[in-house]
Protein backbone atom coordinates (compact mmCIF):
# COMPACT_ATOMS: atom_id res chain seq x y z
CA UNK A 1 0.00 0.00 0.00
CA UNK A 2 1.03 3.52 -0.77
CA UNK A 3 2.87 5.04 2.13
CA UNK A 4 0.80 8.55 1.58
CA UNK A 5 -2.71 6.65 1.78
CA UNK A 6 -3.86 9.29 4.58
CA UNK A 7 -6.37 6.51 5.93
CA UNK A 8 -4.41 3.82 5.59
CA UNK A 9 -2.78 2.98 8.97
CA UNK A 10 -6.04 3.70 10.85
CA UNK A 11 -8.41 1.81 7.87
CA UNK A 12 -9.12 -1.70 8.36
CA UNK A 13 -9.90 -2.03 4.60
CA UNK A 14 -6.64 -1.05 3.82
CA UNK A 15 -4.91 -3.24 6.61
CA UNK A 16 -6.49 -6.02 4.99
CA UNK A 17 -4.99 -5.29 1.21
CA UNK A 18 -1.80 -4.90 2.64
CA UNK A 19 -2.03 -8.20 4.38
CA UNK A 20 -3.19 -10.03 1.05
CA UNK A 21 -0.29 -8.13 -1.13
CA UNK A 22 -1.52 -7.40 -4.34
CA UNK A 23 -4.13 -7.82 -7.45
CA UNK A 24 -2.50 -11.71 -8.07
CA UNK A 25 -2.80 -12.97 -4.35
CA UNK A 26 -6.75 -12.59 -4.93
CA UNK A 27 -6.30 -15.35 -7.64
CA UNK A 28 -3.66 -17.59 -5.41
CA UNK A 29 -6.65 -17.46 -2.54
CA UNK A 30 -9.34 -18.11 -4.92
CA UNK A 31 -7.50 -21.56 -5.85
CA UNK A 32 -6.53 -22.27 -2.48
CA UNK A 33 -10.12 -21.97 -1.47
CA UNK A 34 -10.63 -24.09 -4.29
CA UNK A 35 -8.00 -27.37 -2.69
CA UNK A 36 -4.72 -26.11 -4.46
CA UNK A 37 -1.85 -26.11 -2.56
CA UNK A 38 1.23 -26.47 -4.15
CA UNK A 39 3.66 -24.32 -6.27
CA UNK A 40 3.09 -26.21 -9.39
CA UNK A 41 -0.45 -26.54 -8.86
CA UNK A 42 -1.05 -22.33 -8.83
CA UNK A 43 1.43 -22.05 -11.86
CA UNK A 44 -0.43 -23.99 -13.99
CA UNK A 45 -3.84 -22.24 -12.81
CA UNK A 46 -2.74 -19.12 -12.90
CA UNK A 47 0.22 -19.06 -15.86
CA UNK A 48 1.35 -16.83 -13.23
CA UNK A 49 5.51 -16.42 -13.75
CA UNK A 50 7.08 -18.47 -11.07
CA UNK A 51 9.61 -15.57 -9.56
CA UNK A 52 6.65 -13.64 -8.86
CA UNK A 53 4.69 -16.47 -7.41
CA UNK A 54 6.86 -17.16 -5.20
CA UNK A 55 6.80 -13.77 -4.08
CA UNK A 56 3.31 -14.16 -3.90
CA UNK A 57 3.26 -17.07 -1.71
CA UNK A 58 6.16 -15.79 0.85
CA UNK A 59 4.31 -12.51 1.27
CA UNK A 60 1.44 -14.25 2.13
CA UNK A 61 2.95 -16.91 4.19
CA UNK A 62 4.66 -13.79 5.84
CA UNK A 63 1.33 -12.31 6.72
CA UNK A 64 0.08 -15.66 8.20
CA UNK A 65 -3.03 -16.41 5.22
CA UNK A 66 -0.70 -19.52 4.48
CA UNK A 67 1.33 -21.82 6.56
CA UNK A 68 4.35 -23.62 4.25
CA UNK A 69 4.52 -27.45 4.88
CA UNK A 70 7.10 -29.85 4.06
CA UNK A 71 5.43 -32.70 2.33
CA UNK A 72 8.63 -34.27 1.15
CA UNK A 73 11.74 -34.36 1.96
CA UNK A 74 13.79 -35.82 -1.12
CA UNK A 75 13.62 -33.67 -3.18
CA UNK A 76 12.59 -31.00 -0.17
CA UNK A 77 9.01 -30.05 -1.13
CA UNK A 78 6.43 -27.32 0.34
CA UNK A 79 2.95 -26.87 0.22
CA UNK A 80 0.67 -23.81 1.06
CA UNK A 81 -1.87 -24.61 3.68
CA UNK A 82 -4.47 -22.08 4.23
CA UNK A 83 -4.46 -20.87 8.01
CA UNK A 84 -7.76 -20.18 10.30
CA UNK A 85 -6.85 -16.46 9.26
CA UNK A 86 -6.62 -17.59 5.43
CA UNK A 87 -9.82 -19.48 5.84
CA UNK A 88 -11.39 -16.10 7.27
CA UNK A 89 -11.11 -14.49 3.66
CA UNK A 90 -13.22 -16.82 2.35
CA UNK A 91 -16.55 -14.60 2.96
CA UNK A 92 -14.59 -12.18 0.55
CA UNK A 93 -13.33 -13.99 -2.14
CA UNK A 94 -17.42 -15.19 -1.79
CA UNK A 95 -18.30 -11.82 -1.99
CA UNK A 96 -16.30 -11.23 -5.41
CA UNK A 97 -17.67 -14.22 -7.25
CA UNK A 98 -21.16 -13.20 -6.59
CA UNK A 99 -20.76 -9.78 -8.08
CA UNK A 100 -19.11 -11.50 -10.72
CA UNK A 101 -21.60 -13.99 -11.57
CA UNK A 102 -24.59 -10.92 -11.41
CA UNK A 103 -22.66 -8.15 -13.29
CA UNK A 104 -20.05 -9.60 -15.48
CA UNK A 105 -21.84 -12.76 -16.91
CA UNK A 106 -23.84 -11.82 -19.51
CA UNK A 107 -24.25 -14.89 -21.08
CA UNK A 108 -24.84 -16.76 -18.30
CA UNK A 109 -22.52 -18.19 -15.46
CA UNK A 110 -19.70 -20.56 -16.00
CA UNK A 111 -19.28 -21.54 -12.42
CA UNK A 112 -21.91 -21.58 -9.56
CA UNK A 113 -21.34 -21.91 -5.76
CA UNK A 114 -23.80 -24.43 -4.34
CA UNK A 115 -24.42 -25.63 -1.01
CA UNK A 116 -21.85 -28.90 -1.05
CA UNK A 117 -24.31 -31.54 0.25
CA UNK A 118 -27.05 -31.26 -2.22
CA UNK A 119 -25.48 -29.19 -4.70
CA UNK A 120 -28.47 -26.44 -4.72
CA UNK A 121 -26.94 -23.12 -5.99
CA UNK A 122 -26.96 -20.47 -3.34
CA UNK A 123 -26.74 -16.76 -3.02
CA UNK A 124 -24.44 -15.48 -1.13
CA UNK A 125 -25.95 -12.07 0.60
CA UNK A 126 -24.19 -9.75 3.58
CA UNK A 127 -26.30 -10.04 6.85
CA UNK A 128 -25.21 -8.85 10.39
CA UNK A 129 -24.62 -12.55 12.58
CA UNK A 130 -26.74 -11.30 15.57
CA UNK A 131 -30.03 -9.89 13.67
CA UNK A 132 -29.76 -11.90 10.48
CA UNK A 133 -30.59 -8.42 8.74
CA UNK A 134 -29.55 -8.01 5.22
CA UNK A 135 -26.38 -5.47 5.37
CA UNK A 136 -26.94 -2.47 2.70
CA UNK A 137 -25.28 0.74 1.70
CA UNK A 138 -28.60 2.24 3.19
CA UNK A 139 -28.92 1.05 6.59
CA UNK A 140 -25.69 1.09 7.74
CA UNK A 141 -22.24 3.47 8.65
CA UNK A 142 -19.15 3.40 10.03
CA UNK A 143 -18.68 4.82 13.37
CA UNK A 144 -15.92 5.33 15.63
CA UNK A 145 -14.30 1.93 17.33
CA UNK A 146 -12.62 1.84 20.75
CA UNK A 147 -9.14 2.42 19.43
CA UNK A 148 -10.23 5.25 17.22
CA UNK A 149 -7.65 7.93 16.67
CA UNK A 150 -7.58 11.44 16.24
CA UNK A 151 -7.36 11.44 12.60
CA UNK A 152 -10.39 8.06 12.59
CA UNK A 153 -12.55 11.18 14.28
CA UNK A 154 -11.76 13.70 11.78
CA UNK A 155 -12.74 10.96 8.91
CA UNK A 156 -15.82 10.54 10.64
CA UNK A 157 -17.15 13.86 10.95
CA UNK A 158 -16.01 14.82 7.29
CA UNK A 159 -18.25 11.72 6.14
CA UNK A 160 -21.08 13.48 8.24
CA UNK A 161 -20.52 16.48 6.67
CA UNK A 162 -20.35 15.42 3.30
CA UNK A 163 -23.95 12.96 4.00
CA UNK A 164 -25.78 16.85 5.19
CA UNK A 165 -24.60 18.72 2.65
CA UNK A 166 -25.61 15.81 0.27
CA UNK A 167 -29.15 15.87 1.28
CA UNK A 168 -28.86 19.67 1.39
CA UNK A 169 -28.55 19.41 -2.48
CA UNK A 170 -30.94 16.87 -2.86
CA UNK A 171 -33.60 18.93 -1.39
CA UNK B 1 -5.47 -9.06 -15.42
CA UNK B 2 -2.91 -10.76 -16.89
CA UNK B 3 -3.34 -12.39 -20.10
CA UNK B 4 -1.75 -15.74 -19.59
CA UNK B 5 -4.30 -16.07 -16.25
CA UNK B 6 -5.27 -19.62 -18.07
CA UNK B 7 -8.67 -19.73 -15.76
CA UNK B 8 -9.21 -15.90 -16.45
CA UNK B 9 -11.88 -16.14 -18.81
CA UNK B 10 -13.86 -18.53 -17.30
CA UNK B 11 -13.70 -17.46 -13.90
CA UNK B 12 -16.24 -14.71 -12.49
CA UNK B 13 -13.51 -13.64 -9.30
CA UNK B 14 -11.02 -12.27 -12.11
CA UNK B 15 -13.53 -10.85 -14.25
CA UNK B 16 -14.79 -8.65 -11.17
CA UNK B 17 -11.28 -7.81 -10.73
CA UNK B 18 -10.98 -6.73 -14.18
CA UNK B 19 -13.80 -4.30 -14.10
CA UNK B 20 -12.27 -3.10 -10.38
CA UNK B 21 -9.03 -2.44 -12.11
CA UNK B 22 -6.18 -2.31 -9.43
CA UNK B 23 -5.87 -2.25 -6.00
CA UNK B 24 -5.93 1.47 -5.61
CA UNK B 25 -9.35 1.03 -6.73
CA UNK B 26 -10.48 -0.97 -3.54
CA UNK B 27 -10.03 2.27 -1.20
CA UNK B 28 -11.84 4.44 -3.82
CA UNK B 29 -14.78 2.24 -4.04
CA UNK B 30 -14.37 2.46 0.03
CA UNK B 31 -14.80 5.94 0.18
CA UNK B 32 -17.36 6.28 -2.73
CA UNK B 33 -19.37 3.57 -0.15
CA UNK B 34 -18.51 6.73 2.45
CA UNK B 35 -20.20 9.35 0.67
CA UNK B 36 -16.71 10.91 -1.03
CA UNK B 37 -17.66 11.71 -4.91
CA UNK B 38 -15.27 14.53 -6.05
CA UNK B 39 -11.83 13.91 -7.36
CA UNK B 40 -10.55 16.82 -4.34
CA UNK B 41 -12.49 14.44 -2.25
CA UNK B 42 -10.64 11.29 -3.20
CA UNK B 43 -7.60 13.08 -3.73
CA UNK B 44 -7.31 14.29 -0.10
CA UNK B 45 -8.15 11.14 1.50
CA UNK B 46 -6.29 8.81 -0.47
CA UNK B 47 -3.02 11.04 -0.96
CA UNK B 48 -2.81 9.78 -4.38
CA UNK B 49 -0.95 11.26 -7.04
CA UNK B 50 -3.98 12.91 -9.58
CA UNK B 51 -2.71 11.29 -12.57
CA UNK B 52 -2.91 8.15 -11.11
CA UNK B 53 -6.80 8.97 -9.72
CA UNK B 54 -7.66 9.88 -12.84
CA UNK B 55 -6.72 7.12 -14.81
CA UNK B 56 -8.30 5.16 -11.60
CA UNK B 57 -11.61 6.86 -11.65
CA UNK B 58 -11.67 6.75 -15.57
CA UNK B 59 -11.21 2.77 -15.64
CA UNK B 60 -14.30 2.72 -12.91
CA UNK B 61 -16.48 4.66 -14.74
CA UNK B 62 -15.75 3.13 -18.17
CA UNK B 63 -16.26 -0.67 -16.03
CA UNK B 64 -19.67 0.86 -15.12
CA UNK B 65 -19.05 1.34 -11.77
CA UNK B 66 -19.31 5.04 -11.39
CA UNK B 67 -21.21 7.35 -13.58
CA UNK B 68 -19.57 10.86 -14.02
CA UNK B 69 -21.79 13.75 -13.75
CA UNK B 70 -21.06 17.39 -14.26
CA UNK B 71 -21.70 19.25 -10.84
CA UNK B 72 -20.43 22.91 -12.02
CA UNK B 73 -20.51 24.09 -15.31
CA UNK B 74 -17.91 27.38 -14.50
CA UNK B 75 -15.72 25.79 -13.73
CA UNK B 76 -16.36 22.63 -15.63
CA UNK B 77 -16.41 20.14 -12.66
CA UNK B 78 -17.47 16.14 -12.11
CA UNK B 79 -18.51 13.98 -9.83
CA UNK B 80 -18.11 10.20 -9.93
CA UNK B 81 -21.55 8.75 -8.34
CA UNK B 82 -21.82 5.08 -7.97
CA UNK B 83 -24.27 2.71 -10.07
CA UNK B 84 -26.31 0.26 -9.17
CA UNK B 85 -23.53 -2.11 -10.16
CA UNK B 86 -21.03 0.08 -8.52
CA UNK B 87 -23.33 -0.23 -5.32
CA UNK B 88 -23.39 -3.97 -5.53
CA UNK B 89 -19.46 -4.22 -4.76
CA UNK B 90 -20.69 -2.78 -0.90
CA UNK B 91 -20.39 -6.98 0.45
CA UNK B 92 -16.90 -6.80 -1.25
CA UNK B 93 -16.05 -4.03 1.09
CA UNK B 94 -17.84 -4.78 3.58
CA UNK B 95 -16.08 -8.68 4.19
CA UNK B 96 -12.97 -6.88 3.44
CA UNK B 97 -13.53 -4.75 6.51
CA UNK B 98 -14.90 -7.38 8.64
CA UNK B 99 -11.53 -9.35 8.28
CA UNK B 100 -9.37 -6.26 8.73
CA UNK B 101 -11.15 -5.26 12.11
CA UNK B 102 -11.21 -9.12 13.40
CA UNK B 103 -7.33 -9.85 12.46
CA UNK B 104 -6.02 -6.17 11.43
CA UNK B 105 -6.77 -4.73 14.70
CA UNK B 106 -4.74 -6.66 17.51
CA UNK B 107 -5.32 -3.63 19.57
CA UNK B 108 -8.90 -2.80 18.92
CA UNK B 109 -10.84 -1.69 16.07
CA UNK B 110 -10.33 2.49 14.37
CA UNK B 111 -14.15 1.91 13.09
CA UNK B 112 -17.35 -0.43 13.14
CA UNK B 113 -19.59 -1.63 11.10
CA UNK B 114 -23.26 -0.18 12.43
CA UNK B 115 -27.25 -0.66 11.83
CA UNK B 116 -27.27 3.49 10.76
CA UNK B 117 -30.93 4.06 12.72
CA UNK B 118 -29.35 2.44 16.13
CA UNK B 119 -25.33 2.69 16.27
CA UNK B 120 -25.16 -0.80 17.04
CA UNK B 121 -22.59 -2.20 15.61
CA UNK B 122 -22.90 -5.37 13.57
CA UNK B 123 -20.95 -8.33 12.34
CA UNK B 124 -20.96 -9.36 8.89
CA UNK B 125 -21.27 -12.71 7.70
CA UNK B 126 -22.34 -14.55 4.51
CA UNK B 127 -25.03 -16.29 4.31
CA UNK B 128 -27.80 -17.65 1.60
CA UNK B 129 -30.13 -15.41 0.77
CA UNK B 130 -33.20 -18.12 0.60
CA UNK B 131 -32.01 -20.28 3.76
CA UNK B 132 -29.93 -17.95 5.63
CA UNK B 133 -27.91 -20.83 5.75
CA UNK B 134 -24.16 -19.27 6.85
CA UNK B 135 -21.56 -19.85 3.75
CA UNK B 136 -18.41 -21.61 4.94
CA UNK B 137 -15.62 -23.15 3.04
CA UNK B 138 -16.98 -26.49 4.19
CA UNK B 139 -20.50 -26.46 3.12
CA UNK B 140 -20.07 -25.05 0.15
CA UNK B 141 -18.33 -25.77 -3.69
CA UNK B 142 -18.39 -24.38 -7.07
CA UNK B 143 -20.29 -26.15 -9.92
CA UNK B 144 -20.73 -25.50 -13.43
CA UNK B 145 -23.47 -22.96 -14.37
CA UNK B 146 -25.14 -22.67 -17.47
CA UNK B 147 -22.74 -21.27 -19.64
CA UNK B 148 -19.73 -23.97 -18.31
CA UNK B 149 -16.83 -24.38 -20.88
CA UNK B 150 -14.81 -27.41 -22.09
CA UNK B 151 -12.17 -25.20 -19.72
CA UNK B 152 -14.81 -24.82 -16.96
CA UNK B 153 -15.10 -28.58 -16.41
CA UNK B 154 -11.62 -29.62 -16.73
CA UNK B 155 -10.60 -27.15 -13.86
CA UNK B 156 -14.46 -28.87 -11.51
CA UNK B 157 -12.82 -32.38 -12.52
CA UNK B 158 -9.35 -31.21 -11.53
CA UNK B 159 -10.30 -29.62 -8.57
CA UNK B 160 -12.63 -33.34 -7.79
CA UNK B 161 -9.14 -35.22 -7.89
CA UNK B 162 -7.55 -32.87 -5.58
CA UNK B 163 -10.14 -33.49 -3.14
CA UNK B 164 -10.33 -36.97 -3.61
CA UNK B 165 -5.88 -36.98 -3.28
CA UNK B 166 -6.44 -34.81 -0.09
CA UNK B 167 -9.32 -37.23 1.59
CA UNK B 168 -6.56 -40.38 0.86
CA UNK B 169 -3.71 -38.42 2.40
CA UNK B 170 -6.02 -37.34 5.53
CA UNK B 171 -7.65 -40.80 5.48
Amino acid sequence: MHPKNSFGVDCPVARTLECIGEWWSILILRDAFQGLTRFDQFEKSLGIAPNILSRRLAHLTETGLFERRRYSTRPPRHEYVLTAKGRDLFPVIAAILAFGNRHMAPQGETVLLAERATERPVAPIMVDAQSLMPLTLQNVALIAGPRATPRTFERLAMLRRLRADASVTKG
